[in-house]
């Protein structure tokens, strides 16, 4: 079955335009869900499964699926689905996401291209708000499509300026009818870069996920009082950005302190808000959220209870009030022995060695995975950068993981 | 001499009323410099200073000046001036600047209720961009009435939207003619709120600063490595936040050692900036403020020398890049004996205490008493606090330190 790299990197490459951000290296995007850019790339996606034959739908959070029903398969079998997001984080790279998305639909095109005939109709899908970077903490399109949130939930959740996202998703013309049912598949593979350096030091164009790590986040405030940075005595403040600081580094040092336990455990500050934020005003008030993940839950509660334990001993030694909530939590969760059976026959089939590893980024196939089987294949990421426009996987690699995917995926639907 | 305190009061409570924030406890202002309670502020006190039979005048950087030059004062006679500035941090209190403007207006008001024949005119100031929170560093209005600043340096100062000083005064009308030239004033006299505590402590009604802290503000810049929250480990991260909250708790610790020294040092990070500020997502750069400032030079370099090292030291132990700018320096300045005298012996007249201290924060008269006789008076702050609604001084406690300034101007407006 032969990849069409050229056609791969065309969609790809044409989804970069949308929300297309300038750069003096490498190739950025943002793309928050609802926004302008979110309707190009939607509407782009759905022209393209159209093109190759596919009926799309869009459901009532927006996930766009498209549907390949074939005259070889059974009308009421259940479907084997693939597919990923098209959302971004600000100033994001091209890849995270859309290679999925176009790499399954190129798997159809692949497949009608060679003459499969599966026995199972295949979907390619495009979940909505996977990064969670305007609503909710995300994955919200997959967890509604999973059932693990309500679909009223989902549609209420508000962004900063207090749009709900049901309105968001109106507006750009992407708010459709009834809900995805991911328990309706039969199975499920997700193709995705990695993110991280390990393919790309082991010289492998694949990796077969065994497990996703869990996740936490965290909301912490910091009130001091704000006071005239001038004539406030040293001994006199409290200061709200100092206390913070030293929690950034606490944070930092309980995470490094499990790595001899678990490797994979890790924890970050990643947004931090200074208040009033002015060069001659003692900080009142700093908020930040700490993002924990790790394939082993201990690992998580471990650093969660040495950050809580570290803000009882800030709010002892400094005259200052701190706040922890916990609004966040997944549990890791382990990939189907079925799919990635069939993601390692395929690569051996292909020639592309496949290599074994965990998931550290949160992805839709966590959510989807709790009610089927589900895998998820990774491509290599140029030095583990992402989020990023400096993110970067080869055409070639694209190409050689979307081979891996659309073997896997044939196999499955003609089971 | 008798000051109405009512009289006083109502005029900052109805300057209070532009640009009011909403607060759970005390009264905030936001008066940034161009805005339309910036405007209004200025409108009200125009019209208060010619209910007093004031001449108004407008320069070219929006200095307003209210001139009293009744008959008994030779026309030719240079004037002895008093004021502060209106406008205000972001939910800043309603004192700081006000109290000076308005006591300024009253001591006139006061010295002509009692038929004082004083034979200099006397002035009352209100300075453009005390603050600095909308354009340049602060102090603007009276660095180009010292002659420190050109005049078209000062207008073409641009916010962070890149409109010019001078376009903002236009916009608001405030975009007079000439310039108000500080050194031909005899004499000035500026009344301030404290804006720590140690008039309160005290229990004295009235501080006669002897010297202003000089101030050094430097801008920092961390540069790491944006990359993804998961997938990136422990190990190969370039947190630029980290790094940053180190330098945090460094500048902190060095300004805390020079306390053994000088007590007066004092160093603030209070404004700080994450990029790109999403909580999945490792910092690729932070940028942060540093401000400096003791009545000994010695200290700040101290502090600035100390910082400058802490920097190396994390740049060797972390991989981030960091780079320290100093744009803004300016000395400490001693106050005129002349002045002080008048200020004390005005407080035993009225029998109100008046107590020598030093000035933590910046004032205008910083640069006014480069050109010609200066001095600060202070009032008491509520538990020192200030930049903040908290911000209070008791109205006994204003018209106190009004009975202490008025004495003044009128001692030092009869030679």
């Amino acid at each position: 079955m032969e990849i069409n790299q050229q056609r791969l990197r065309s969609d790809i490459e044409s989804n970069a335009e949308f929300g297309a951000v300038p750069t003096d290296e490498g190739r950025g995007r943002t793309v928050l869900t609802g926004s302008e850019a979110d309707r190009r790339a939607r509407e782009f996606f759905c022209e393209r499964l159209r093109d190759a034959g596919l009926t799309v739908r869009i459901d009532d959070v927006g996930n766009v699926v498209g549907r390949w029903a074939p005259e070889s398969a059974a009308p009421d079998a259940a479907a084997v689905a693939t597919g990923s997001h098209l959302d971004s984080v600000p100033e994001g790279g091209i890849f995270d996401g859309p290679l999925g998305v176009y790499a399954g639909l190129e798997s159809v095109r692949a497949m009608q291209d060679a003459g499969v005939e599966p026995v199972r109709p295949i979907e390619v899908v495009c979940f909505t708000e996977e990064e969670g970077q305007r609503f909710g903490g995300g994955l919200v399109g997959s967890a509604v499509a999973a059932g693990e949130m309500g679909l009223e939930e989902a549609l209420a959740i508000e962004d900063a300026d207090g749009i709900p996202l049901g309105d968001a998703l109106a507006d750009i013309g992407y708010r459709g009818e009834g809900r995805v049912d991911a328990a309706a598949w039969e199975a499920w593979i997700e193709l995705h870069i990695e993110q991280s350096e390990r393919l790309e030091r082991a010289d492998a164009a694949a990796g077969v996920v065994t497990s996703i790590v869990g996740l936490v986040r965290c909301h912490v405030e910091f009130v001091g009082e704000t006071d005239h940075a001038g004539s406030t005595l040293m001994t006199d403040r409290a200061d709200a950005l100092t206390a913070a600081s030293e929690f950034v580094l606490d944070v930092e040092a309980v995470a490094n302190e499990r790595q001899s336990v678990s490797e994979t455990a890790v924890a970050t500050v990643g947004k931090l808000d200074v208040s009033p934020n002015a060069p001659n005003v003692i900080p009142g008030t700093v908020t930040l959220t700490i993002d924990v993940r790790d394939v082993d839950s201990d690992s998580i509660e471990y650093v969660i209870d040495g950050a809580r334990e570290n803000l009882r001993t800030i709010e002892t030694d400094r005259p200052v009030r701190a706040t922890m909530e916990r609004p966040w939590n997944r549990s890791p969760v382990g990939m189907s022995d079925r799919c990635r059976d069939a993601l390692h026959a395929a690569g051996r089939t292909a020639g592309i060695d496949t290599l074994d590893l965990h998931s550290g980024a949160g992805h839709d196939t966590m959510h989807v995975a709790d009610v089927t089987d589900a895998a998820l294949l990774f491509a290599p990421s140029r030095d583990g950068i992402s989020h990023n426009p400096l993110e970067w996987t080869d055409w070639d690699d694209c190409a050689d993981a979307t081979r891996v995917l659309a073997g896997a995926l044939a196999d499955l639907a003609q089971s």
